[in-house]
């Protein structure tokens, strides 16, 4: 069985729509995942198991998504080692913006890395995740080189 | 001994020079507390410690501040039922607005009382902590009641 | 008859749809309550007598929700020395950031518990007066303890 | 003695530095005021006593300025149905922008007549009051034009 | 013929929609209106006749309503003596954050009575614009008076 | 005598120190130009005059800079169909927010040139004023790609 | 053939629906031009390519649109000595303050010429860049006057 | 010699006192890196020099720190594959809201690790690239750890 090189966490069942744009770019460039729900304020105490066991258990990123008063990437990112790409879900009332400032703002010490808000957000998270893989996997960094380049060939220069 | 009814948190010694507005007024209405460092990001294993005991040690109510991507009050909040009073200390680069965000935009589940942007915000804390223990404490109640009344006869009419 | 421990106050009757999520969590913590229209600025004579006399009514703690130049918590809360528990109602034109910095931003001297913007604050509402009087309520605190217990349950792990 | 046809009323002493430029325009237009602090969160009982005798004493115009959560206009202007001109004062930590929306988002029924932030409002809030005033007042209109052509006049073409 | 008091102008016919809430308020008070439009930036011409002779077509009060880089009630302040209340039209893009900026951030020596963004502020408009002219108006102050006491008594206490 | 073929107008001289640098940088390229004070509010005569006279004096580029409620770019470009380049002057209360919405959301039907706020928006726009002239303009042409040139070669790639 | 004056370039095929308001408006004045897509994130060999080579291939002003992180205007600035006006794409999570604030806020050294957010602002793009080619081109400068004279004329006074 | 893992990159030396911040964290945990002075707007052919030939030079991770309309770090994760860790830093006027908007709302395809505005990010952007490089690299994995209990440890729990 391959081992998850990457873990998807989000903060509610509701985010997976957001979140599933990162499995599907993890898809596309071969790097084997798992996604699942942790909440940090309604389950702190998986919070607490899944951050501090994820590096046990193969995980080399983790990418967390959460929206509104968002503490999810950052409490994970308090107690691993791992790099934590971290996905400002939009919020209802204000756009993502909330999600945004809680996510980017971390303090000196502990670091996440924010993507965009939404769903370009959660692309790009999944691609990050990879290209940090990538610093030590040759055929990784051959797969993202081709995505990028059949990405590149995909933007037609004509309008309309 | 008297036991510290309130326990004031802060992610950092430097929120301090705000957080003590709490005490001031907790002072003023002889409301015994303890104040301490705890950092979300920097000390989870004591955030864990703290939260999970604080009402076995006799609070019955928490202040906590904290700036930036403030996660401390809504970490505190899930893993205790006592009530957290919520400070957002004013930031360095975003005057707070980051902190009052990442602070009041809880998710539902899991609230805390959100107070205004530094001092002032501080000093309220440490009313509201005194208004919420006065719900079931008639000196207490007596106690406010002549602070508010005083607060009210030291506004003078006149300016200048 | 049972005397309504918290009283919850709105601005406006289409205020209602958000402020009755407060009531909901209260019926599901067999807090009693009592919801009505008070409007800070439509009504300020109801919005005088209200506040000075909850107390005397058996009020514990007041939840108040208004939206845009959002002034009916602050002026309960100048009003009385019960707890007032605030709810920012999302507004039509800036998505209740308006409603969020009126209600947050008070002065020092006057309190109030701002929860989030919208339906999920007003639930938060319902909570936070709950802790509230949990902190004198042996057997509240243990059907807040059990709620908070069965929400952690209904987090499923397993996305999709 | 000349009664005073606009009331100044700010929420705090610490208002008066930028009130004080409401009262500077007057004194250049000849318009008799008082001013005096009125706290809507510290002295609830003096601003409702205020706004409704405000009418009764021989006031025309109001002028009321507040900093933060401002609710200093609005609940004047709930409370009679003179104008109310209303200045929001620069704020420590969000710079009035906080003031700024708790004065101008006013629901649909009690309006008041929102200046800029800071001095520049303020002194605007004086001339305003003027305007209202000169609507019946065939002096006040000649020295009010007279004071916009002067000021027109000491504008200089050049720079430096 | 009755002389029109109020000249209510507006950016563009698009604007009529929210602007016809002011009109509606001054047709309950029995104040006599026109409205038209008139563009600050597509009709400067209109603007410039229309501000300067206001006055002597026996307007009293002007409202004026835009959106987005409103100019329109800033410019009109600019060219006549009248009072401007203001009306920040909601924007497309950014829900009328940049209508009530352009529109309250007025410079010292030219002031415009801002309202609220949108339908509220519009209606409001009408109401600032009677009470403006019942300064000096008794029987308007009673159908003002009379206005918001039938407004009092419609907000039912009852919720739903 | 050399014509101007820029005119850089301002709402203040106090906006003098930042527009400057828009002269500044009009000296080293070698354009000729005017400054002036020309306020949208407070000498709006002057603004009608300046404004649809400028091309007849020769002017080909209008540089318009003001600050808060900045409605001299977009009133000048009303009445002139040459292209205006527009500065938000940071402003006091709202760091420039307020000027740059003010000036960059113009409606359809009447365009400015926006540069950044401040001083680097200023020396911007007087770049882009010789840009556009070059269109016409080899020796100008010249001289820019020249000063790009040396722009350039000034950035040391060496830290400290 | 005629040679293209304006370049229309736009960093996604999804601009299009916004950036053809540009090319309708150019269309109207008779200003010949061509539109593409150029990403600077997903195709940066296409963007150096087109930047370096605008001006050789007859262009004289470039129309630049993008949206969120909004690349694309300030970068082709940076590698051509042409006027680049620019467009703020309305973005999907923040409403265009990402675009507008990525592209208004160049450097001192690099300009771009910002139009508003959406629509409105393509349609300003256009009218910029003809205004820009006018500044050399008599025939041009009459049908913008024209041009301007009608949009005046199509506005109705009367409302509804 | 030893090859640089980590390339620094920031868009002026005026950067550089926020940018060493991360150079020292990467000090501490021994990781070779060297910075230099890369301008997106004003040397962009040094950009496209350096983005496409750091993953021959054996730079494993890339740190961008740019300004306002910062446009750096995102054209440099345009051409290469390696991972962009981007540092918005703190502007003159809008505090770095612009630069970190610029930076975090990125399009879906092509993404950077956005850390905090200003210094706090800065020495998280260190951070970040030793945890990536960390992923492969036992030793600095280890040495990651004690860095962090160091951290943890020099929190002290007692306030002042």
């Amino acid at each position: 069985m391959t081992t998850a090189l990457v873990h998807i966490v989000m903060g509610s069942q509701s985010d997976w729509p957001t979140m599933k744009k990162a499995a599907e770019i993890l898809d596309q460039l071969q790097v084997p995942y798992i996604a699942k729900v942790v909440s940090a304020h309604r389950t702190p105490d998986r919070l607490v198991d899944f951050s501090k066991n994820a590096a046990d258990k193969g995980c080399k990123v983790i990418i967390a998504g959460a929206g509104g008063a968002a503490h999810l990437p950052g409490m994970v990112a308090a107690m691993t080692h791992l790099p934590v790409v971290a996905v400002p879900v939009q919020s209802r009332t204000l756009s993502g913006v909330d999600s945004l400032l809680s996510i980017a703002q971390m303090p000196k010490g502990v670091a996440v890395a924010t993507q965009a808000i939404g769903e370009a957000g959660a692309a790009n998270a999944g691609l990050m995740a990879a290209q940090i893989l990538a610093t030590s996997d040759k055929a990784l960094t051959g797969r993202l080189i081709d995505w990028r380049a059949r990405q590149t060939e995909q933007v037609p220069e004509d309008v309309e």
